[in-house]
Formats: structure tokens, sequence, C-alpha cells
């Protein structure tokens, strides 16, 4: 997607090897018109994926997904990310790592919203270490249901989750794939 | 917002008299047309208020968010809870208690995403006794810039948040107004 790639260029700042600052227009400020191209551009790909639910997880995923889900026209579900540890039969839960922050959460989805019938697509706004993603996975797995597909909307492909992601046969779709980061540095892929 | 109103009696659940439950199709599952439509409402409510901002507080209100800044082609901004202060010259920070939760967190705003010639208008799903509005308010005035409206998705006006903001002189606007909740009761003004 060559408007989000001048967008990371243009406004994103690098601060080292591994952390790319996006704050203007995807995680703090957002660009509204820029989600919603997001949106065409997964519902292009996932267009014959057979695609019955959308689900995200809070809080800087919600709005490239409900602009995905607004012109795919299928219901979105936003993952809960829990600090405590709340069992109760009603919802299916996982522990992820987060590597950025060190700290684990339980991540949160409510057995209503989800049935074995279903083929979800799972969105972010970063792939890096993929546990989040393979956390939302294991949700959809545990509820019998399939992931049909994985879109992400920044992936920084030197990092292991996209490999991870793949070594699981998921077929993942990212708007744009970074290959190299540093001071002032942001190389993509292609 | 008839549409609104026929969702929240059709698929919304008074647990008690304080608490509904919303989360099939505004806080956990998301009907992205729905989320669609209340940014027309909003749109065509603060069209003539001159605003050139919206904020509002992550997770909940985001969906609603992003979409009437669509319609409104503004930028957005997500106002982040955390619950360590961190302090540094950066960001505007405030302290909001939540009833609900019986925590407080920090409210944060980084000052590259709003000049004191901003007219902002606030988004939130919902309004109980006010304290998260209230907050992102102090964080809008602490910048020198204007609360030019606050946009409530569900309002339930026996609390005393609707009360609070009216004194202070903010311009509100709920899609939804709830005058009183009960085990499976949900009574609307008007």
């Amino acid at each position: 997607m060559e408007s989000l790639k001048e967008r990371i260029v243009n406004n994103g700042r690098a601060l080292n090897e591994t952390v790319l600052k996006v704050d203007s227009f995807l995680n703090h400020q957002v660009d509204a018109k820029l989600m919603y191209e997001m949106g065409t551009y997964f519902k292009e790909y996932f267009k014959n994926h057979g695609i019955t639910r959308i689900l995200t997880i809070e809080s800087s995923g919600i709005a490239p997904t409900v602009m995905t889900a607004l012109q795919m026209n299928l219901p979105m579900v936003i993952l809960k990310k829990q600090q405590s540890k709340i069992l109760n039969g009603e919802v299916y839960q996982t522990t992820v790592h987060s590597f950025t922050k060190v700290m684990d959460y339980e991540l949160t989805l409510s057995k209503n919203y989800i049935s074995s019938d279903d083929k979800i697509l799972i969105i972010d706004d970063f792939l890096a270490n993929g546990e989040a993603a393979l956390g939302a996975a294991r949700l959809v797995e545990m509820a019998g249901a399939k992931v049909a597909g994985i879109g992400i909307v920044i992936e920084k492909s030197f990092q292991v989750g996209r490999k991870k992601l793949d070594e699981k046969g998921y077929d993942v779709y990212s708007l744009a794939r970074i290959s190299k980061l540093g001071k002032d540095l942001i190389e993509f892929i292609d």
C-alpha cells in the first residue's frame, strides 16, 4: 500500500533498530481516511476467503478493523486485554507475552461472539514477535473456528513474528513490510 | 437515534439499576454500520461548531469516533489510559477515577496533537459519572484549546455525569438517553 509507505516515511520515526513510532497517524492521532483505505486493501485481498467475522485486539487495531468490517459488511469483535485472570465458562482466554511492554496479559473472547462455523480474519496494527496474533489465533481455534487470514498494517519483517505465522500455515497479508530500521532509517521489502 | 435505541432494547441487557451490557454491538462485538450511522448523527449535530479535531478515550470510543472523523474529515486523537504516571514535558496528563472499575488511571495526550487554536469534539461510548469526559476536557483546557462539544453514544441520564457536564457549560449531545435501568428494564428519555 503505497500511501501507507509514504506516510511511514514522511511521518513515522525510527527510534532505534526495533522501534518505529507512528503515533501521528495510527497509534495516538489517527487518520480516518487512511484507515478507510486500509480497509479497502484488506477487503480486496481477503474478499474470496469466505470470511464470516473479523477479530482485532484492543486498542490500536480497532480503527483499521472497523473500516474493514464496514466495507466487508461483517461483524467485528474486539479481543480484550486483561491483566487479571477471570476464569469462567463464558469466555475463551489465553495468555500473551508482550515483549514490548515486558508483561503478560490475558486475551479474552466471549463465547457468544464466535462459533465453530466461523472463518475468521484477524487484523492488528503491528506484527513484530507475533505473540498477539498467535494468541488471537489460539482463541479462534479453541472455539473450533478457522483462521482464514491475518491482516497486518505494519510488519517488521526482520523480527520473528512473520516466520512464526508462516510456519503455522496462516495466510498473512501486510500493508507495509519493513526490512530494516535504524536511527532515522526505514527500509521496506519490495 | 432511533436505530440505536432499538438495538439497545433488542440486544442490550440491563443487569441491575446501573449496569447496561451492550457488548453484542458496541463494546466487544461491534456493528460497523451502526458505528458509521452514529458518525452521521454526530456530524449533523456538530457540523456548525467549527470543530478542528476529535478526541476519544481508548478503547470503546474508538469505533464510533473514527467513523465520525471520517465523515467530518477531521483528525482524531485517542487518549491513552495509563496506570503508571509517566511525567515528562511532552504530554498532558490528568488523573481520572473510574467508579466502574474502582481504580484511578492517567489520561494522556501528547502535546504534538493539540494546539491552543483547536476546537475539540470529545466522543465517548458511555456517560455515567462523567469522570472520563471531564478528564478529557481538562486535557483540552490544559492545552489552551476549547471544548466545542461532547458527543456520547449512551447516556445514563440518571447518573450525575450529564449534570456535571451541563454545569460546566459544555454542549453535550447523546445519541441515546436512558432515564431508568432495572433488571430487564430499559427506559429512555423522550
